[in-house]
This record gives C-alpha cells, sequence and structure tokens, in this order.
C-alpha cells in the first residue's frame, strides 16, 4: 500500500484524484475535525474512490464546497453513507443533495442512513417546494450487514457505541480477476473469446486435446483491497473483530490519551485507543481523525499513536490515501 | 454614508469591523450567490453590526465558517433572521446553533423565521439526543409588522413575492439622542442630572427663573439609519413603497436584464429591476446580490444597475458597508 500525500497547499488545491493503476482505491478526506469547524479544519466527511465511482462517507455542513475544493466529481457519486445524526457528520447533506438537483442530475442516488433521516429530507424539501431531478432511493440502516452488493464493491455496516445509534462502514472489494498475459495467449492461439474464462483462472484446452494451464498464461489478480470506517466510537474491543485484516482502517481519535475519562463520557477514544484497535484487528495501516477543536496541532495524536502502532498516518484534509 | 471596501483579499478576510463612530451601522456581505456555491462565491447571509449587537439576516450553509473567517464574533448575535426556506437561505442555521451551544452560550438567541422551521430545529435536536445550552426563543413569522422593538433599533418585516412565502426586514435605528455641548452646560451651570433630559431636547430653567434654550447647550442628534434587506423577489413595485426613503438597500440582481423572463418565472430580479426599485423608494443607496451560479464575473451587473440607479454597489464577500 502506498500512501501519497502532497506537499504543499497549493497542490493539494488543484489536486484532482486519478485512481490508477487499476483495482486500487483512493480515500480522500473532505474534513477531520470533531463537532465545530476550527483552526481550519472542516468536520467530518470522506469519498472512498475507485475507478468506476465514488462513494461519500458522511457529508459535515460544508462538504459540497470541499467537494469543488478537492476536484471530486459530484456525478461519480452514487452512494451516500451518513454513519450518525450528529450535525457534524450530515449537515452538509441536504445542501449536497439540492444541489445536485439544481445541476440536474438524473442518475439514482443511494442514501443508507439511520432511518429518521428520511423524515428530515422530505420536510425540508417539502418547505422548500423542491422535487428532486433525480430518484434519491433512501435505504435506512437498522442492522449489521451487507448493504451494498455492487458489481466490484461490497459494502457492510457495523454498529458502533456512541451517544446515539452509531454506524461503521466496511467497504471490501470484489475477488479481481487474473491478469491475462496477451502474448502468451497468442503463442497458445487461445481465441479472445475465451479470455474472459482465464481471467476467471480456467484452464484452456485446445483442438488437440491439450490443456494450457491457467498459471501458464495469466498473472495472479491484485489483492482486492477493503477499508473500514468506524465513525464516531467509544473504545470497543468488539470492533477489531469487525475490522479484522482490512488494508486501511480509520478510526477516530477525539482526545490524546491523558483525556481518557472525557473521552469515554462522550463516547469518543483516545490516540492509543484506536491504536489498541488497529493493533487487535491486525490490520495493515491506521489512519486516524475526528480531532477535538481545543488541538490546534496534531503533531502529539500522531505520536501518541505511532508509539502503540507503528503504521499510522493522521486524516488531513485534501489529502487522497491510496490503499 | 461612507462606503468602505478594503482593496486587498488579505486584508479583507483579516479585517475585524469595529462601528464607530457611535450611531453608524456596518453590513457585512457573508455570502452573495445564489442556489449553488460556485466561483469562490457562497450562498447568501449577511451580518448588519450595530454599536451594541449583531444581526444576523440569513444563514446559508457554511455561514458559521463565513463568521470565523471575517471575525463576526457569534457573541454579539442575538438576533437571527430567516427570510424564506431555500436553502441557500437558511441550510448553516442548525451548525450555528449546535455550534453556539457546543461553545457554551448562554444569552438568549432570538429567531425570526417562517413557522415550518421550527419543527425541523427541533426534530435535528431530537435525533442528536442534544438541548442547547442557551434559551432558543422562536418568533414565526406570520404577517407585515414590527418584530423587534429593542433599545436602539426597531426591525420589521415585509412581505416580497417569492415561490414561496419570502420576507424582506427592514432595520430602523430609533431617534437618537441630541449631543450634549459639555463645556457650555458647565458655563450655564446645568446639573449633571439635567443632562439626559437636554439630550432628548428640554430647555433648562434656572434657579433664578431664566431659562437656557436647548439650542444653546447641545448640538443637533445623528440622523437614524435604516437598512431594508429584500430577500429574493420578483420585481414588485410595492416594495418601493415599503423601503421608502432607507440609507441602504439591498435588492437581489439574479440575473442581467437580458434574462428578465427567466427572472420572472422563477420569481427573481434583473439589474435593471432593482434599480428601478432604488430609484422609485429614493433610497440613498443600492447594494445588490445574490448573483446567479451561471455568471463568473460581476462588473455587467454593476455596469447595467447604474445605467439606472447610479449609486449602487456589488455586495462583495467580507466587505463591510458602513451605512
Amino acid at each position: 500500500m502506498v500512501f501519497i500525500i502532497s506537499t504543499t497547499l497549493k497542490k493539494r488545491y488543484q489536486q484532482k484524484i486519478i485512481v490508477k493503476p487499476k483495482n486500487l482505491l483512493a480515500l480522500t478526506i473532505l474534513g477531520n475535525n470533531s463537532a465545530i469547524p476550527s483552526f481550519n479544519r472542516s468536520a467530518t466527511a470522506q469519498v472512498l474512490q475507485t475507478q468506476h465511482e465514488s462513494f461519500l462517507i458522511d457529508c459535515a455542513e460544508g462538504t459540497q464546497m470541499q467537494l469543488s475544493k478537492y476536484k471530486v466529481k459530484r456525478s461519480r457519486i452514487n452512494h451516500i453513507f451518513i454513519s450518525h445524526l450528529h450535525g457534524d457528520h450530515y449537515f452538509g447533506l441536504i445542501g449536497l443533495l439540492t444541489s445536485m438537483s439544481l445541476l440536474n442530475r438524473t442518475q439514482v442516488l443511494h442514501l443508507h442512513a439511520p432511518p429518521e433521516l428520511e423524515q428530515l429530507i422530505s420536510l425540508q424539501l417539502n418547505f422548500a417546494s423542491t422535487h428532486l431531478s433525480y430518484p434519491l432511493h433512501f435505504h435506512p440502516i437498522f442492522k449489521e450487514g451487507v448493504i451494498v452488493d455492487g458489481k466490484n464493491m461490497t459494502v457492510s455496516c457495523f454498529a458502533v457505541q456512541h451517544r446515539i445509534a452509531c454506524w461503521g462502514f466496511l467497504f471490501k472489494q470484489k475477488k479481481n480477476p487474473r491478469k491475462l498475459d496477451p502474448d502468451k495467449a497468442k503463442i497458445y492461439e487461445i481465441p479472445a473469446a475465451f479470455y474472459e474464462k482465464l481471467q476467471q483462472g480456467e484452464d484452456y484446452v485446445t483442438k488437440k486435446g491439450i490443456t494450457v494451464p491457467n498459471k501458464e498464461v495469466t498473472l495472479p489478480a491484485t489483492k482486492p483491497k477493503s477499508y473500514a470506517y468506524c465513525a464516531d466510537t467509544i473504545y470497543d474491543e468488539t470492533i477489531a473483530e469487525k475490522v479484522k485484516g482490512v488494508d486501511l482502517l480509520y478510526h477516530e481519535t477525539t482526545y490524546l490519551k491523558d483525556l481518557h475519562e472525557r473521552a469515554a463520557a462522550r463516547y469518543h477514544s483516545t490516540t492509543i485507543q484506536a491504536a489498541a484497535i488497529a493493533k487487535k484487528g491486525v490490520v495493515e495501516k491506521l489512519l486516524i481523525g475526528h480531532f477535538s477543536s481545543k488541538y490546534e496541532t496534531l503533531d502529539a495524536f500522531l505520536q501518541e499513536t505511532k508509539e502503540v502502532f507503528e503504521n499510522t498516518e493522521l486524516a488531513i484534509e485534501g489529502v487522497s490515501y491510496i490503499i
């Protein structure tokens, strides 16, 4: 896994994320703060970009402006996931939904969120006497399990422990096809019509009855990637099991370790608690965010977390983390 | 009336508005765009600052960030006015209300808005299981008339014509006291206890029965200032009567004059229509805003409007217009 952090602000603001090579995922941070925007940090929103589409995860106030600022195309977003109904995770949603309509979107948008949100959106549209230009499919989240079973990606939700009902999201790429070696396929005179079966791992049998082993003409598939987003949560060891072995784990660290009592009282986590989940979950990499507005700088967050789990990065606004 | 426009962006962003001399008003633009934020223009929000407090007028998404950016103190805001329930005028309200609570505000906040808004706020707070740290007094707007009768300012609302119920707001300073000339008051040996009556225009009668005419020891009061905000509206001549003679009139100009048919169809106004209202209303100065997202530059707006009403300015984000 390679993490790309662009070095200058100017570059970051102009950066356009292009997901290549194929089958990689790019997670772009649109906001990394908790509660109140402060020190130029926006509240929580992230976008997970694949080759095919983008998944928006939480949508704090100003997310539509952040999408523009960081050149993330709204038209690629087909699914939005809202973890819970605290404002710093969804107050930007209604603005984004109506702007998409004003821009004449026509394709379906799927919204996965706590059930109460449907009533709010409906009221806001009614009061404005507005009809969306596109179909909005609302999928209320009631229980853990698969919520999107797409062609290339499965998304599941899992419960985390917060002051109100709150959900984490687990994104798993589906099994990737094996890579065809076209030169070798030609040598064995395999017809192009059979290429898809080769990619699925089948051997080829020639007209003369000779078997060409699949491994002879294909290369191993890229390992499917996975990303887990843990939203807002108190320290909860059961999360480690739910995110077991993911390539990238995002876990909140609202407070530094000395404030563990305040963290627990507010159903949030500290640096070393996030690190403990990462370690216990044997994840590849940990990304920390949702920093309290009381902290002006973030160095201590990284330092404390790394002491327990070395492969940690800070979630920085405008940065895309390639998984 | 003096309009102060700071010349460089950098200066503007760092500018702190201090209202002096006494009894002047400063209108700071936090957003001047319609519908969708675009070309770095935010949607509608303004703050009218007096010596004593600040009045927030509309509250588009991102207003709380704009208040921070332009160093407008939230703690000075005691009244918020929402013209109508289109998102580009209120989607930032709930974020601001909850942030004020997270910052432990205790003083009363008065919210003047279309009645439906109360239900929305109540639902959003309930879903988040949040109780505000301060009393929020909701004042539903049903009809034209005085809605705030303060010590120094009267605020009235008036109907404008938009696609949904929409209100303009008229801010009028109360009659200012006459200015005392302390040197002359001493010469006539007028006791300090009588100064307030002098400021109210009374003559002073000495112990010997000699009348000191008020004009001998006071100077004329500053003329009370007035500001009218017309929100979103189709061209409506009756507005001219409602804003008659104000020092500053804000009128929307969503479109340039060639798009008058589109403006009418969408219940908006053009440049020359705003200018016609200003002319007919015999106002001192016109401020235009709520520019459509289709326009990248604004020069043509100013040019067209000035052709009909010379004393016009563009509403520019971050600029404070002193009334």
